[in-house]
């Protein structure tokens, strides 16, 4: 049975003002709780269907406080459509600071606004082994809900930073690409040297004019048909697939 | 202003069952609304704010019927959030008989669920023209809202066919791709011809065991991290820029 006072404190988390208030985000779903359970964070609260909790009895004692729930009233709660096993209201980390490393990838995301495209580009980021991801403050929070169901257990692996882009960018001397309709070939391309910054920009806008400054070079994934763009996240998917077959190719 | 006539067979068009009966779809959004009434669907109605009216009179008249209306009346018809100008009845095309052509590339979609990810995937094949996707019988309707929504103008131009994929495939000479965890690797993969078939399976359970003993070559991204798959729309995205960056360095 799930309290009153945690049902209400549950639904205010899908607001990002009592996420930062309370320092509290929620995990939904039976193996994004899992993957939780068996991370480093810091779950505060599990709720749980009593099959969930004697299946997995070891891994649920790792939360602070547990409770027995029925999937209606995991359902009442959460976010999902069908959310019918766990639950976990998971404890937001500090965030840490950002420190380039010389040879890796970054993603830097200048004002995403869909929460689907954030964390489709969270769960790239993880396929493709890139452990960062460098956020402009106006890019939708990552625990917001939706972002953490599209994103799987991927932001448990994916550094995101949320800041000044133009600060960060401004000081590097790593190559700084950035996503644009009309650049270099992809498919044409060739690496100086392994690593940098992908720069993707806002959904309708594209990269902000004070951050297109920083970038040193253009990419285009060629077009060989008639529409005017690919979605923000496909974009991503893409790019960041050539980048890591040059820098294969390189190494 | 909407008539209640209207407006009830507008909502019932948002389940298949009344799209069968109806033989119509709704397209929703200024954008989308454009596109359609540019090429050469027939729109059996027209609903409209005066604005959009007044902007794109020409292009109105090709709607059978054009009715004014508002903002909240459109936004109560549709399945949008905000569709704020226009909304469009169009009749379903009758489907034609898919006629293979020898250096095609094919999309192949193996029980798809999801409305999003098809969007997504006819907005892929659009981007790198590709024109034929052929869909198993169960994969999510082309017009159900959230795949319209999704694939923007895209499904204008992209023929999509349902059927029995066995049959398709069963008696092709080209070449089947199909997409797996544990494949060839597509970054270091050559193509010995142009064109051909990729499959991709569904999202839970990839592709069916039928079908799978007609994939000739199994191809997969590589990952470079600890997630387990990538979503089915953005794996599309990966391994259409492959195919298609390796029919440009062949041909």
């Amino acid at each position: 049975m799930i309290s009153q006072k945690w049902a209400k404190l549950l639904r205010s988390l899908q607001q990002k003002k009592y996420r930062k208030i309370e320092q509290l985000f929620v995990v939904e779903g039976e193996k994004a709780v899992l993957e939780v359970l068996q991370s480093d964070w810091s779950v505060k609260a599990l709720f749980a269907t009593e099959d969930f909790l004697q299946r997995h009895a070891a891994l649920a004692q790792k939360a602070a406080m547990v409770q027995q729930a029925s999937p209606t009233e995991l359902a009442q709660v959460g976010s999902f459509q069908s959310n019918d096993a766990a639950l976990a209201a998971v404890e937001i980390p500090a965030q840490l600071d950002y420190q380039e490393q010389a040879v890796d990838w970054v993603l830097v995301l200048d004002q995403i606004n869909d929460p689907g495209n954030l964390g489709a580009m969270i769960r790239i980021a993880d396929w493709y082994g890139i452990k960062t991801i460098l956020c402009s403050s106006d890019t939708v929070d990552l625990y917001n809900p939706k972002v953490i169901a599209a994103a799987k257990g991927s932001f448990l692996r994916v550094q995101l930073h949320y800041g000044d882009l133009n600060h960060w960018l401004g000081q590097t001397g790593l190559p700084v690409y950035g996503a644009y309709l009309e650049g270099e070939n992809i498919h044409q391309l060739a690496l100086q040297q392994q690593g940098g910054y992908l720069v993707m920009g806002n959904e309708a806008n594209g990269i902000s004019p004070a951050l297109a400054q920083l970038v040193s070079r253009k990419l285009t994934i060629p077009a060989f048909g008639q529409t005017e763009s690919l979605n923000v996240a496909m974009a991503t998917a893409v790019l960041v697939d050539n980048l890591k077959r040059l820098s294969a190719v390189r190494s």
